[in-house]
């Protein structure tokens, strides 16, 4: 590499750390152009050398918060064995634990939007998508009999349902929990949906 | 009512209703003072005789909002008698219809922050308290050795689980879904979650 990109990936990298501290500190309208050009110490317009947009560089911060919830989830996982449905309750709760820990950055995971009629890059949808494995596991040893197709159903709305637990209860906004109820619930739900899911299957 | 009083209500309600309908068309971000006196024929300050602030003039189109879904929920109920486990498999799949033909309108309901450090008033709270009811009836029949806390409890769950499969499966944001899917993979897991739960009753 030579000397000129090596400076150029440096700043980039500032660039990239620069709006993740910003975003945890204030969510994703703390972050602001100029005061990350200051923060790296280049000038406004330069920013736009290094990303090609706000866009890229909010998935790329979110890209590092999915390698880290994956670490998470991970970790989760690898903890003494477990049966599959006490591994989807562990993920849950890890998910949970991630989101009330990272709660600026994961929201902003939700809330980005592209800007109009630009679709998401492919290799940031791979990253999401990919995630899925964790949920997906399990279920297939639980359901050996679904197809790949009915198991990604499964675990979609099995995700969606905690996420959407985990996102009322921590913005308490219409629903307010302290963290251990609402951890105590998702596990309630998740071994429901999943002893339901079971009965329906046999 | 003096005159004066009754001159003013009307402008009140012209005002909640063209925010209405600028949120409808454009969400929350679509809200801008001046548009909205312009619209009703009054000075830009003037608003802020009719209502307290912008907090205020969101929180009286929820109340529209809530009412309407209030409607919707009832409907759903009124249909044909059916076992509670049906019941709300129906409130569910009603949230859901209703959620993707007012998108916008209750996108905000969930969006809406009020400004930092002001408590929401106690009739918005109130309100949407109140809709639990609907969840509240059915489980109450499945559920009859539950406590009120715990079938409150079992109910929020219930929502915020129905609630994030519809915000994800709306948003098309991670998760990409036809209305048709979601609404069938809604029903599988509110029917999943209530024979869970009631396994875990025996």
């Amino acid at each position: 590499m030579s000397k000129a990109l090596e400076r150029r990936e440096k700043l980039r990298e500032s660039l990239i750390l620069a709006a993740e501290r910003a975003i945890r500190a204030k969510g994703l309208v703390g972050l602001k152009t100029r005061e990350l050009a200051r923060e790296i110490g280049c000038a406004n317009g330069a920013v736009y050398n290094l990303v090609e947009d706000m866009d890229e560089l909010i998935l790329r911060v979110g890209s590092r918060t999915l390698a880290r919830l994956d670490a998470s989830l991970t970790e989760a996982e690898s903890k003494a064995p477990a049966s599959p449905r006490e591994t989807l309750i562990r993920i849950a709760l890890a998910y949970c634990d991630f989101a009330a820990e990272n709660f600026e950055l994961w929201r902003a995971l939700f809330e980005h939007r592209m800007a109009p009629g630009k679709p998401m890059p492919e290799w940031a949808v791979d990253e999401q998508t990919d995630l899925f494995r964790h949920i997906h596991r399990p279920l297939a040893t639980l359901f050996p009999k679904r197809t790949a197709v009915e198991l990604s159903e499964m675990g979609r709305s099995m995700f969606s349902a905690v996420h959407g637990m985990v996102t009322l209860g921590l913005e308490q906004k219409l629903i307010e929990v302290p963290i251990g109820a609402l951890r105590k619930e998702i596990a309630t739900i998740v071994k429901a949906m999943v002893n339901g899911l079971a009965l329906e299957a046999r």
